[in-house]
This record gives C-alpha cells, structure tokens and sequence, in this order.
C-alpha cells in the first residue's frame, strides 16, 4: 500500500541502499510542460534545508523514464527514479543486533519476517521522501494559481532557528520542529464531508513523512479552549471571505475559498548522536547503543518542502475531482 | 467519497432531515455474531453524551437490512439504517439566506451549486456519526482482544468536565474538549511506511468526525520542543516493550506492540446561542444572526465514542490486512 | 468487494430473502433530476423480460432514501432500497443438504462457512441485478445525449425468440441467449490502456451478472479466423468514423467515436424442472434432485436491460473520469 | 489508471520509445525468493512466440530496482525496469499524418491532444505486455501449487498452427487465433459475486492486453444454445468436485475447486504488410498506405504466457484477499 490519490495517484518505490528509489505518478494531465530543471529547486530545498547540520553526499537527479515526450507530460504514467550512490552499508550492521530507539529498525524487522532490507533504513529510509518532493513538483504545475509555501516556524522550542540549530550542534542531541503551511488561491468547494475531508487527505498525506507527530488545521489545539462566540469565523463578502480564520480554510471538510493553513509537528531525529540504553537482542540485555556516522540533528529543516509536496499532491487530486 | 478501507470498508449515506441516514460495512468475515442489542451501548454513549446540554430528540434504533442471518454476518454487505423522525425543517430555512458561520452551510450550497439538502445541515449533519458509531461496533467486534478508550480530558480549557458545562450552559456559548484515545492490545506490525501509515488512517478517519481540529500522536506536538535523547523510547524487553511511550505506539508508521495513543483537539460547536455579525445574502451586508432552536453546547462529550468508532474502523481494516 | 467505480460508484447490499436489497450510488453529481417515477420502465423491464415464463411476483419500487431532495440529486450518496416480500422460505431448506448444480449453493456454503443467508440465493441470487438497473437509471441520465440499447438476439440458439420460448416451455428445460448491446453518441477518447480500457470494465461491471459465461466486441471471437487485412476498420472521415466496426467502437482500449458493440452470452438457468443427479451431501451419494417451485425458463429474457444499466454505469464513471 | 489490484497491485509504466518500461508490483509479501533468472523463462516465451514472424530485436532484461534483497522480496514495493534500445525512430513519423488503421495511433492522439509518444505506439505498444510477464513471473510465485497454462489452440481458423503461420508468411497478412488457458489446483472460495466475480476480475487483466476481442468461461459462447439439463455440472463427491465443467470452474462469482477454464480470441495484428485505403489527416482524403518495417504476422502466438502472466496477477490478489 505504497500508493495514494484518486485521479492523481503516487505511487514510491525503492530502499535507500538499493540500486534506485522512483516514483510513478499516474493520471498527470497530458500537456503539462516538464523538464529536469523543474524539479532542481525543490529538490535542493530538501537537501540544502539540512546543510548545516549533516553533510551527507547525496547524488538526487531526477532521472524521467517515461510519460513526458518533448518537454511535456504525455497523459501515460510518469516515472521518475532517482539513483543511489555513495552508500556506505558498513555502518548498518548493527541494526538488527540492537535496533535504534525511535527508528523503525524493531518493527521492519519483525513485520517482514527478517526479509526487510535495513541497510540506511531500507525503505523506511528519509531518502524516499525525495519521491514526494518529485511527484509534488509535477501536482504544483497542475496547481497554476495557487501558492503553497511552507515554512520552519520554530526549531528546538525556539523561534530564531539558527540560534536553535547551533544549540543543537553544541549539545550534539538532535531537536524539533514546527513547520506551518499556508495555501493561497485555493478555490471553494474542494473535499468530501465523508470519509475524504481536506483535513482527512491532508493528514493522511502528510503522515507519511517520517518524524510527523502531529496536525492542526486553523485554531487546532488552541480551539478546544475556545468559546464558540469566539471561534466562529464571521463571513464578510459574498466570495465567503471571513474576519478570521479559525477554520484554518475548511468548513466541514470542505475549502471555503479563505487560506488553507495547518502545521505539523516534528520530532527530533531518533539517529541523535548521544549514548542511549536500549535492548540488545544478542546478549538479550538493555544496553548502551552510540549510533555512528554523521547525523542530521534537525530534519524538521528539510521538512518544509517535503509537507508543500505532500499538499501539492492531496491538493491536484482534489482539483482533478473537482472539475 | 463517502466511503472508506480496503478491505473492511464503510459507506455512508444520508442526510439529516431526509427519510434515513445508514451506512454499509462491505468486507466483513462471516461468522460474527450481531445482534441489535450490540448496538444500544455505543449508541447510548453517542446520545448520552450530550443529555446534559442538549434535549432534542433522536431516534436511534438500528435497522439491519442485510448481511446478518441467524444472528451472525453472513459476508455480504451489512447494510443499517436509521429513520429520521421528530423532524422539525423549519428552523433551518434561513440557513440559505444567512449561513451560519462555522458551519458547511455556505460550501455546501456553493460545492452542490444549490442542490444540497441543506435541512439540519443535511449530508454534512452531525447526525450521520451515527453510521460511525454502527460501523465500528461491527469493527470492535473483529478487533477480539483489542481494547479502544476513549476519553474526555478537557472541556473549555478545564479539566473539571463537569464544571465546564455548568460554565458553558451560564454563559449561554458553546465549548470546546479534547479526546484521548489509548489503544491497548494491538499486534505490532500494522501500517505501511507509504501511504498508509497507521497514523495516516487513523487521522484520515478521525477528522471525517466534524469539529475536529487537530490530532496528535504520542509525545505529538510536545515533541516540536524536546531533544532526541530525551524523545527516544529505550527497546527494554524482548517484545519491543518500550520504557516511554513518546511514539505513541507507532514507529515509521508501524505498530510497534506498545499502547497506542493519540488526542484530537474538538472545536466548540458552531452552533451558539449567542449572536454573530455575519453576511446576509440577500441584504448583501453583514447583520446579527441568532441561531435558534437548542443547543449542544459541547459536542465533545459526545465525541469520544465516535473517535473509538473511527479508529476501529482503521484498525479492523488493519488488521485484516495483515493476516 | 461489492462496489465498483472509480468517480461514479455503485454499492451493493441485501439478500434475497432478508429486509431489503439496495444500492448505494456515491459520485453522483448535484442537480440530475431523479423521481421514483424514472426508474418505472426500466425495473418493469427486467420484471416483464421473464413473464412469459415466471409467475413469481416480486414488488420492486424503489425507496430513496438519501441524496435526492425537491426532485433533483443533491451530490450526496443516493441510496435507494428494495424491501423483500412474499418471500416463502420454506422452498430453500434443502439447499444446503443437495446443493443444486450450477448454483453458488455449495460455493457460497464453503465460502462461508455455513454463515451465508442461502435463502433464495442470498446475496448471490439474481434479485440483486434490481440494484443494478436502479444504478443504471441513474447512471444513463447522466450520459445525456448517450444512447444505449441492448436485445436478446437469439434465445436457445434460435433468432425467433417467441418460438424458442414456447419450445422451452414444452421441454419443459431452460434456456440461454444472447444479449447484444450498442452504444451511440460516446465521444472519442474514454478509456485508458492499462488496465481500464473500455473493454477491461464493461466487461467487469458484465459479469457480475449472473448467469454471463462469455463477452466479445466488435468483431469478437470471428476475429481469431479473419487477416488484418480484412479486420483493420479503414477511417473515412476526419472524426474518425470507420468503414466497419470490427474495433466495436474501441481501439487500444480507448472509445474512437464509433458505435461501441459487445455481445454476451447468456447461459441456460441453472434452475430447470427437468431432475438432475448430484450429491447429497448427507447421504454421501449422487442422488436425483428436483428443483421445486416455479422456473424462470429463459432468464436471458431479463438481461437486456442490466446489460444495458452495467454498461451505464461504467460509461458515466469513464465520463466522469474523462471531463 | 495503470494499476491493478486490491492487495497485489500492479502498476506499469512506459512508452515504446522512450528511455524504459516498467512495472511496480506492491504488496507482495516479504520472503518470497526472487532472482533475475526467474523472469528469463516468461520473457524468453513471451519473445519466442512471435521468433518465426519477427525479426525485430529486443533486450529485454529485468532490472531490479526495488523490493529484493538477499535474493527475497522484502515487502516492499518491487519496481522492474526494462531499457529501451535498439530503437528506430524513423519509422513512426507518418503515424500522426496517417494513423494507421486498427491501431491505437489517431484516438491516442486525440485523446492526449497531441502531446503523447507516438513512437512506436509510445504507452499502447504491445512491449509494454513484458511488464505484465515480469509481474506475473512474481504472481505465479505466490500462487505454489496452482497451475497456469494457457495455449494457442488455433491461428488463422486452424488447428494445426505452423501451417497457419507460413500461411500468413505466404499471403503476407498477418492472422489472428485463440488461446486457451487452464489453471489446475485453485482453491474453492475465491472472487465476490458483486463486483468482483473471478470472471469480472479475470477479464479485466486480460482486456488490457492489446488484441484480445473475446473472453469465454467454460462453455461460453455454446452455452447460449444449452438447455439447463445439460449444461449444468453435477457435483459427483464431497470437494465439489463435477461430472462436466461447463461451468470453467466458477459458479455464482466464486472458484469451486474445479479446472478454471476460460479461451480468448486474438484479434490479427494491425500491422499488415498488406495496402489499406484510410484517411490522410493531411491531405483530407482517404489514400493507400502501406505499413514499413517488419511485422509480426501472428501476436497471438505471443499471447499465452501474457494471458497467464494477467492470470497470475489476479489470482494472487484473490488468494490474498482470501487468507
């Protein structure tokens, strides 16, 4: 069940020290202009989002297989992969010895009976969310009007993120985020009241990237202290235009036309790099674990345009239905 | 889209003044004994949950047209309906020409281009929880040694539930809560990394129940804030039994045996006694509206059975998978 | 598995000899005007097929409970219901002792586990093609302009359909038929290579008729003795029309803009007053069984119309899919 | 829409012409042994069967990209990609002019508005059938025990099939035939009534292969002209076993334990070295054309191993489904 959308459906492929991980984007519009240098900024924004904190080589050219012909989508299946280079499988040894606390070691391993490729994560790994970014790519083209911008409104607990970041790199422990998104342009009357709400596709959508911990649309939590006098938003034009924006751009479970916006909540990475005590399934005893090689101390950085791409999906679904 | 699962699966239908509301569950095993009478307790709570601030009458009694036999699922589609009685339409005919705020009441006439059964909020009605709650007394059913609690922490900012609806019933304004579900019993290895992950379904499910606003998993938002040293749950025994529950039961989408845990944020009711400035449509201005007819002035106490509901839809779609 | 569609999608529950059969149609759009009167001509179709040679009365008006509202659809989920009368049970108790040959009898027990309703078929009994003509009115008011017609062409292998009736009657045996349907005014373009060609789901939404044990177009099966030479349908025109259809109006798995043409083959009823040996499987022995009751000789007579209602219902959803 | 399946689900991918072809196969279990020698058997048949009648060169070896390690699947998705080489581009670029008859060429075009990869039939090619066999190489796996074996019964109207080929060969146009596919040791129980009858999901996989015009199921066709008398299978022993298998091994939507049997017609290729008279979207007229390059007189000796392989994919899903 690696796959998602109705009319524009993803589906992702690969393990991240496999030859490859793709995805295939199937039911693009044929027309749609697409060339590599389209998918360059984002894809940079995924990696450039982590320079700071871990320097992984990662080698993340879009190679297009198939449905674009002439610079344009062809209206057949879009693949797309991405090759694996540079993969030191060494340091993964361990893995299935002593399972990292917070990764998903344990339960890949017990889920697929042992078969699981668990080298870098296998395909667990944060390397696939690189297939969302491409395939978002491809769903913000269709989006034409439409703005989705994402962005890291608080690292660590704190506001100024690279106060928060530098912080983290002196205690070498690994932090949090929160990432908010705003959706400007969006038209009125996308989503279903049962079972496929734009909350429901969005969080459904937006849980699949690692390390996601929690959703809010609108008021979110800050609404169950709410009065109802209060949380209502009052509507000012005839376009549906409200005072506030408590619903966050929704109304049973459908866009009203104001902006769409949530945030989600980042965990910090579990690959931190302190000594932790967990169980050791040789010795059968709970034991110290230092995870080795250089580690990403805050992904809730690369996290931003990996959630626009989850959205830009959900949301060229959603307007696909619509027409 | 009205309906939801890939192999237990659930569709709805109704609108809330119209002659029924129901819901068929297609996918269940034969051989699961169902009765009438295994509806009333979770059907009560649904109700009941709200006596205190509500008074309007409902008649919830499960009619069971198909895929039961000799008091056990047969393995066809299992189809219940509930009749709509006491119906009063006509407090609802103003609702087209001043939308309530808050409320679906604008996007549905403008999503169905005016064709919407707009009476008591129609499809979008509250009421159709109801065919939640029935399907997922078929799902606990399934889910034999599994056991689904949720609960009302907190109403209107208070964790003295009771003394917050006094509040609210003297201030005359609906409030809003927060629900807790735990999930013990569960096997480890439900969910998908891409897409379905546990917590993709789960909130998928759970933010079709209307005034939700938020949900969180485990450490949830709180995470935004700690260090990985601290957010790692230690492995401490041979079955993955971990020494904190900060993934809240679920690790790279999976179940990993320990409790599963989340909380969703419940807006207060749009629906206040108290006056709101709001567009009229046909005078073309802002003008005071004053929803009439009774109030549930907090509908969250009536939200947990329906987030038990959603998520043992989920997880009997789970596990039913994963044999 | 009892739904099918992608955008317009049709849901099918009851038994036989239980409350009540029904259809559940979610997708439909907003504003199609539907009254219980629409569905006359084509439930009294199917009924009157069959009554030169059923006496069995059957009271088929359809009950809308949902998604229809002041006459028009409202884009909510249409439910429509079939209450089950004169239903005597007391024919059937036999069936699970000698299951009668050509029946699902013995599969659906197995199936099962002895949990199936077998009362008149249960869930598999050909009542349930009601739900499908009524999907099928619905579906056909959407394909405006679309007009689709089956007939029974030849009965017993005879063209003279009255004479083969008769003949059955005196054989006192039943017999099959074949059903050939056109399609004219389908547009260019519905369709998709893999896997949902236009073939792919007409004839998946075909068989689930009962009693269907074969489908070809255009040309069908004399193809497998014809050169391309003769088979390839010269265009004439620049829209695309052909000199001959031996495509039946498809190519590469894509409507072309010509007349769509399939045949099926319609089996002789399994239920014939002639005796027959088979198990009994509490004697252990292969024993003579006579079906007792009254006997649709030619039930070929009723599949017209939900052959055509089959193929409305996937040319709405490829409709839906194509704007 | 390019994928298929409930559980295991098949997705293709490619144009003729474009840089590869390929095939996601996700939801197969994790430990099912799998290696690049596996698929050299189906591709060589695949292949082989057109040997006599073409001579065009293809490599068609399977790149694992995903899903296997170890030599097993790991549970996660399996993408296959095949390189295109050895491609003459040249010869396609009349298509668009000049569609020819038969073919896909004008409604693709129509369809995707000119932007598709016309190419060598770009995502219609018959080449992309070698994803087909590549997942049913892996279907056929999970299927241990069950026995797939489909068989050109007949090319051109006759029986003895190397006469028909040099035949074809002779009279320089190509041929079609009929293949006839057996799979032995089902298990009794799998397929739904409504919508999914093995006949429904059968016919949809195999209606994807380019050139099939026909399905029937076990007396098919010649059951039109039956009485029940006959055509019914008495069960003779206590499995369900029957005397006559007329019904292919299907009754009521389901397996019963029998032979499934079912035949389908292959229509003669479009690509005749014969002159056809179709329209010339230049010239406006309807003018001679003759088809360059070499051509495969009889696609249906290519067939049977992509009838098996569209078997095999719907078989293991109906197994899975079924556990």
């Amino acid at each position: 069940m690696n796959n998602f959308g109705t009319l524009f459906r993803v589906q992702v492929f690969g393990e991240s020290h496999g030859p490859a991980i793709g995805v295939v984007i199937d039911g693009c519009p044929a027309g749609i202009p697409l060339t590599v240098e389209d998918f360059t900024n984002d894809i940079l924004r995924r990696k450039a989002g982590a320079s700071a904190t871990t320097t992984r080589i990662e080698d993340d050219i879009p190679l297009i297989q198939s449905g674009v012909y002439n610079g344009n989508s062809t209206g057949a299946p879009i693949c797309i992969v991405f090759e694996n280079k540079n993969i030191k499988s060494q340091d993964y040894n361990q893995l299935k010895i002593q399972p990292r606390p917070g990764h998903a070691d344990f339960v890949a391993q017990k889920k697929f009976r042992g078969f699981n490729d668990h080298r870098g994560g296998g395909h667990f790994s944060g390397r696939l969310t690189l297939c969302l970014v491409a395939a978002g790519v491809i769903a913000k083209k269709i989006l034409q009007g439409i703005n989705i911008e994402a962005t890291l409104t608080e690292a660590g607990g704190n506001i100024n993120i690279e106060e928060a970041i530098a912080l983290a790199v002196q205690n070498q422990d690994s932090i949090g985020g929160i990432v908010q998104c705003k959706v400007s342009g969006l038209p009125l009357g996308l989503g279903e009241p049962f079972f496929n709400s734009v909350e429901s596709l969005i969080s459904h959508a937006v849980f699949s990237i690692p390390a996601i911990k929690g959703i809010e649309f609108g008021s979110g939590f800050s609404a169950a202290k709410m009065k109802g006098s209060e949380h209502n938003d009052a509507i000012i034009d005839a376009n549906g235009k409200t005072q506030t924006n408590n619903a966050g751009g929704i109304n049973g479970g459908i866009s009203n036309g104001n902006e769409l916006l949530f945030r989600v909540a980042v965990k910090p990475p579990s690959s931190t790099p302190q000594a932790q005590q967990t169980m050791n399934f040789e010795s059968g005893r709970v034991e110290e674990l230092k995870v080795g090689g250089r580690h990403d101390l805050c992904i809730a950085l690369r996290v931003p345009v990996v959630v626009e791409s989850a959205t830009a999906i959900v949301l060229a679904d959603l307007m696909m239905l619509e027409r």
